[in-house]
């Protein structure tokens, strides 16, 4: 390839999670990996049903181009759901259809940011928000985050120190990777700065109908009283990701602004998909679908949980989310979790390790660990051989700590 | 709306034809103006079938997450029917599937401009490729474009004046809007000129497949030997634009870069409006749809053409395409194709005046008929009550300009 490339094109890399995710093909693996819903709870049948539906009701329109907007009975259908089950108090021209919620940060990077502007994200964040904000070349700055959500002083400090902040970017909900849910005091604490500070917040939301346990706290969406706040949502973690129907929230003027840019990139989102998920509100009972799934994953995490206290070895910190697909690890200072994968996929289990969730690297020594994809037998077979190789990694990097004879390089190593 | 936006928001606009569409909602309209396919042609059951089809083979698979590239079943089939169809000699891992053949004008954007880049384009070009490109703020240079498509002279001339040209762009096939195909001839000369400056070309082709008569010419991608060409592909218009599947065909290391953009822009094409296409692809026989697509808009280009002989006033110049969707008109030096439009919306007629296909504007003379969305009677009832319009609208002109009387702000409005 000779030809010239836009400068962006030097910064983006393929995703690290992308090459893991090829080895889980592998046959036998266990994969703690992906972010993938449970497909066995897929309503297969009843998608069917809805398409013949779909397609005998109004084939010839479900086939044919269709507004960027998106289907008005389905926007009607997510505003409903969302002021319903959210509290928030949207309205339809307030809706725009994206192909997935992926869609939705792509065009919050084209709408909102020019070259050298910072992002302000948790530190973790979303990988996939990385990867598609990266393309307009902004300088992420992530602010220190606790189990609770953004420290706010930190959050204050970051704003005063950069002048380009343009948009700040969140997952409040049972956040990938690390599985953590913000306390409504920090989101109330939060929204005041913003508001202080006039800037719009990309609120990614696909885990918050996936609490198992806990009280629900209110999305900044529906506490947001200043339009600032651009909520992304999805049918992908509840329904089922394959149509790739997501929507965004956002405040009237500014929704006019993402239409706009949704027009160039790809017209509209597949009008036989969003027919698809709004004859599906109608017909059936996602509600009920939900609970479905919520017990499945449930059950999952708790045999996660119950086999990583009864099997790893000391000296690993994680995490109990009450919802969503993900929890995380760190283990000891020093420790490598690429030389831990690299170990475990001999063993036929592969995660992610946690610095690839951080856009300015770092954390070596943490991991993503998703148990939403694997039937409980296997979470308990793969957790125990993740358990094996831990010990085995930490046994040795404490022999070569304390280890009188392991020459200098070793030690970097251990850093690395 | 008080935050604030990225600076090429500056720049995009709200599509004229999205604003003229809407008005073609009203009842009544007869409409020339869109680039809608015959909704009657969709083979509505069949997709009904496939579906069935899709969901008991592999349903689960169906509505999970899928890899990037695209469904390799539907790949494969890509490239036997573009090895077949156009005579090119793709593989199946040079092919990357995108939401709608708009999707490769967008991530082509992103991996090959940066702000000031030069696109070379056709004059007019394709107005959804404007709007795509313009995102990644370029200047678009226009080529002087004939009937047999851009001149090479023209073109060579634009390329020593740009020292940051990056990117053509041309519709080399029943062009949108004008409808013009290049010769042969004017392809090869093209491609030498490109090879020489090694500069990536992409060929929008959605309408190669409707030729009604004449003999086939081969694709830019067919002639190509130097990997510069990026081939844009749709089942838009041989099989259904509401599913939103296109392809892009590039050389293999350019595809992973292609990849890794869309990645960050939706992660994938629906895996279930893939897995249609590919079955239908499998079960049906795509060729003999697109044989009925051809012959009716034949008989719909041909109705537009007895009729505007019959009764458009004398001195309009207009083509006749031998495929595609579209035809053009030239009126009268000084005519506004806007002032015409305005009156005939009011006489239920709708269509595109030429100039929003020229990314520099001016032309206002001229206009974009659609031939494939009307039945036979409205396309006859549509360009009569358009004749008259016309006529009316020349007439005036016409008096205006030799009328002694007319104050000079009459002269005026006559070249806005």
């Amino acid at each position: 390839m000779s030809v010239e490339l836009a400068s962006r094109m030097a910064e983006m890399r393929t995703s690290e999670i992308r090459e893991i995710l090829k080895l889980t093909q592998r046959p036998g693996m266990i994969s703690f990996a992906g972010g993938m819903p449970a497909a066995e709870l897929f309503p297969v049948e009843r998608v069917a049903r809805v398409t013949e539906e779909v397609l005998a009701r109004d084939g010839y329109r479900a086939l044919q181009y269709s507004t960027t907007e998106g289907d008005p009975a389905l926007r009607e259908a997510i505003v409903e759901r969302m002021n319903q089950v959210l509290g928030t108090d949207v309205r339809s021209d307030e809706i725009l259809i994206t192909s997935g919620s992926q869609q939705g940060l792509d065009l919050s990077g084209k709408l909102f940011l020019d070259e050298g502007d910072v992002v302000l994200c948790e530190s973790p964040t979303y990988l996939g928000a990385i990867n598609a904000l990266r393309a307009y070349r902004p300088r992420f700055v992530e602010v220190p985050t606790d189990d609770e959500g953004m420290v706010i002083t930190e959050l204050e400090r970051r704003l005063a120190e950069n002048d380009r902040v343009k948009l700040v970017y969140v997952v409040p909900e049972f956040q990938n990777p690390t599985g953590h849910t913000w306390s409504l005091e920090r989101r109330q604490a939060f929204l005041e700065v913003i508001a202080r500070h006039d800037l719009p917040v990309l609120e990614d939301s696909p885990y918050a109908e996936l609490r198992f346990e806990g009280a629900a706290v209110p999305s900044l969406k529906t506490l947001d009283t200043n339009g600032l706040v651009v909520f992304l949502g999805t049918f992908s973690k509840t329904f089922c990701p394959g149509l790739r129907v997501g929507w965004l929230a956002a405040e009237r003027a500014l929704r006019e602004r993402y239409v706009m840019v949704k027009q160039g990139a790809d017209l509209h989102t597949s009008t036989l998909c969003q027919r698809q998920v709004a004859v599906y509100l109608e017909l059936f009972d996602l509600e009920a679908d939900i609970e479905r799934i919520r017990d499945t994953y449930r059950r999952r995490r708790d045999i996660m949980l119950r086999t990583m206290e009864e099997a790893f070895p000391p000296g690993i910190v994680y995490n109990r989310p009450q919802g969503g697909m993900f929890l995380w690890v760190e283990l000891p200072d020093g420790t490598d979790a690429r030389k831990v994968l690299e170990r475990s996929l001999e063993q036929n289990v592969a995660f992610v390790p946690g610095s690839s969730f951080y856009p300015n690297g770092g954390h070596e020594n943490t991991m993503r660990l998703n148990f939403s994809a694997m039937p409980e037998e296997r979470i308990r077979d793969g957790v125990r051989r993740l358990a094996q190789v831990l010990g085995e990694v930490l046994e040795e990097a404490g022999e070569g700590a304390v280890g009188a004879e392991v020459p200098a390089a070793a030690g970097r190593t251990l850093g690395r």
